[in-house]
């Protein structure tokens, strides 16, 4: 049972205390790839080929198949990329796999050899909008979308940011204003602006040393972690969320915490009348002109997982993250207020973030559900569980996408290692370097 | 238990035997309509509004709105669409609605009347490969991808007799020969031309109103069924297929059976080496120029249901029929051989197609999973419960596709009314109709 636990923080910790932040064993990278080992090939695959939902968790190398098939392993709804046809890709490639820098450990490597050892599966640099550097690993294709894990959570905060914007919310209001069902819930008396910021003061734990964490509760109630015979608890995502309590004050620390953002989906759509699929696809995907449908986990009940569901392409990341970069525009056609991103990259008090516990990452802030670093460079980021990446960097007009299956799973662990890549990559293209 | 298996079996039962036939009670088209009931609205819908997979089969409405959305109640894999982009439908629209005819009870009905009391979804005709008539109800669009029953095994069918044709297969072979693991089933000493006619003589009944017919098993086996508590049955797919026993003499009659299309799946992915899903999108989606990716369900250890698990938008339906009335062309570029599409017109025994008891449709035979009605027309088609039709009328050089939830299922039940849609709209574009 622990291990199973242990295996499944690893998978989906994110936010755990410092002192949880050291490496645990990891398997090397090619015994974890699943086309080299052949996994879920052959008609039928051999039983220890075979993944399923049930296995993702006890094995890196099937949750690294599962990242870029989890439609494969239970119910999904498509954001559909719209009627227009993808939006044009420049293209100015470089080879970068040479490309030498000095990690964490004031260790020589490359580019390649980074993306190797944090288990890439794909990545994708753009510069000034022009797709530099673009490799698929561990099986994965153009038009295979690979989970994004928390990366998911900027999506959905951009989203309600937006309807604040246009004055469809209020970030003052209460959220129970807005889901009367959670009045007695821990959410019944936190705003709408410290639930988006996670200020919120929830019995909730995403501790990944925890085996008695609610997380595990959180991810058997929408399915993603099968629930053990005789399972007692919550069975659908939103029966969940009304189960937790408050404990605390709220706005008086940030802690990480995949539910607030759940909260967030909830009244996004439970205002606009639209599902999350219909929202990211009519206010996002459409405009950015996707060339893939993404889609979105369901649990059992039809809820749409708003904080952790999302899967899309890289490509697709990469014009997603150039239409943030442009403040919100794509090849000069509008899709987002500006407003709504410069609100973003202004971030959230930094001396709150530091309750966090997530050392490695102080100086950072979290707001509206982006990861803001606060360096000269105007640097921010979406993040994901196993190390997905959005890394913006406006100064240097950069772009990159990491889609990965890191087993250590939280990407604290390598935080200060995949800055030194992406700053390496920004001398390398000629631009300004990084602030440290 | 018995109202469950009846549900069940209105829904799948698709070659019981004629006795069986008569109509059951049916609720209005207009209390089955997804949309007007406004099934899964809201966030979250109430209770009696939500779709689970354990309801679709007991209630007609859930069954409607689950025939467009099954992705969202579990697995699917993704048939690509490929880079592309959609092939161009020409348009040539006229007004059909009020087009009159008689219908199998000799009474006066509309084109528009038809639609309704037929529980129908989505309707194409093409004339020419030009669209002359597209409507939408219940709640689909033209980017949702509608369940096509068995209208898949028409996919099935067309990959091997494709594969015979290029050599890769022996249409006289034993099925053991490419699939050892099923000698000591009923496929053992069965050909594979045998499996493609549906003459094998396996122990499986389809008849819908016998609750102790294998469909049932089947249909847990692939996930489409949740299985009850402590149900002592196959868990998987091919598990149950090589579990079912000879019962008879294989080529001494036709008996329409899923699970002999199922045979043909796994044996087409066995030697080829690919999965169901990728052979449909890079022999046929692609090739069609489809505008939306289609999916496959898949049971819970992976395996792609090859006999029932299509799901398509209706234009590219539209478009698949096309290619196969222009014998395998699309805007004058090759697709398949044409030689495939001939050998499939050809039919089988029609004697032999008697022993089905299918008796609205004698005349008809079965021949690499197509239905082929020998009129003077050379009309032939693909059938799938609740309604699905695509019928291509070779001589009108007419093109429909139907997509239903009748939730009488099984398409016998209608194949009189239907015919005289069809001969009507063939009469109203003022070709040759069809022969009687």
């Amino acid at each position: 049972m622990t291990r199973r636990y242990l295996a499944t923080a690893l998978l989906i910790g994110l936010g755990g205390p410092a002192q949880a932040q050291t490496a645990p064993q990891l398997p090397p990278p090619e015994k974890t790839d699943p086309a080299a080992l052949q996994l879920m090939q052959g008609f039928p695959p051999p039983p220890d080929k075979t993944v399923t939902l049930g296995t993702v968790l006890r094995v890196p190398a099937n949750a690294r198949w599962a990242n870029q098939h989890f439609r494969e392993l239970g119910p999904t709804v498509a954001v559909w990329r719209g009627p227009g046809g993808p939006s044009a890709l420049k293209s100015a490639p470089r080879d970068l796999d040479a490309l030498a820098f000095e990690d964490d450990k004031a260790q020589r490597t490359t580019f390649a050899d980074w993306q190797k050892s944090t288990y890439t599966d794909a990545l994708l640099v753009m510069h000034k909008g022009a797709v530099v550097y673009e490799r698929y690993d561990a099986g994965l294709r153009t038009n295979v979308p690979h989970v994004l894990w928390s990366m998911t959570k900027s999506f959905t905060g951009l989203l309600t940011a937006l309807a604040i914007h246009e004055g469809k919310l209020d970030p003052k209001a209460k959220i129970s204003q807005y889901l009367p069902e959670l009045a007695d819930s821990a959410w019944g008396d936190a705003t709408l602006q410290q639930t988006l910021d996670m200020t919120t003061a929830v019995r909730y734990g995403e501790d990944i040393t925890n085996p008695k964490a609610e997380i595990f509760q959180y991810l058997i109630s929408n399915g993603l972690v099968p629930a053990p015979a005789n399972y007692p608890g919550p069975r659908t995502m939103l029966a969940f969320l009304r189960s937790l309590p408050k404990d605390g004050e709220h706005g008086a620390g940030f802690a990480y915490k995949t539910v607030d953002t759940e909260i967030l989906g909830w009244l996004l759509q439970r205002t606009s009348g639209k599902s999350f699929a219909e929202l990211v696809s009519e206010r996002i995907w459409r405009g950015i002109g996707a060339e893939e449908d993404a889609y979105v986990w369901v649990d059992s009940s039809g809820a749409q997982v708003t904080s952790i569901g999302l899967s899309a392409t890289l490509r697709d990341l990469g014009r997603f993250g150039e239409m943030i970069r442009q403040g919100g525009e794509v090849n000069g056609k509008r899709v987002l207020p500006k407003e709504v991103i410069d609100e973003i990259r202004k971030g959230a008090d930094r001396e709150k973030f530091k309750a966090s516990g997530l050392a490695p990452r102080f100086g950072y802030s979290y707001h509206n559900q982006w990861w803001i670093s606060h360096d000269a460079a105007g640097s921010f980021e979406a993040k994901g569980l196993n190390g997905q990446h959005l890394h913006i960097n406006p100064a240097a007009e950069l772009v990159i996408v990491k889609l990965s299956s890191h087993p250590a799973g939280n990407t604290i662990l390598t935080h200060n290692l995949d800055r030194r890549a992406f700053e390496a990559v920004a001398k390398a293209i000629g631009v300004k370097a990084l602030a440290k």
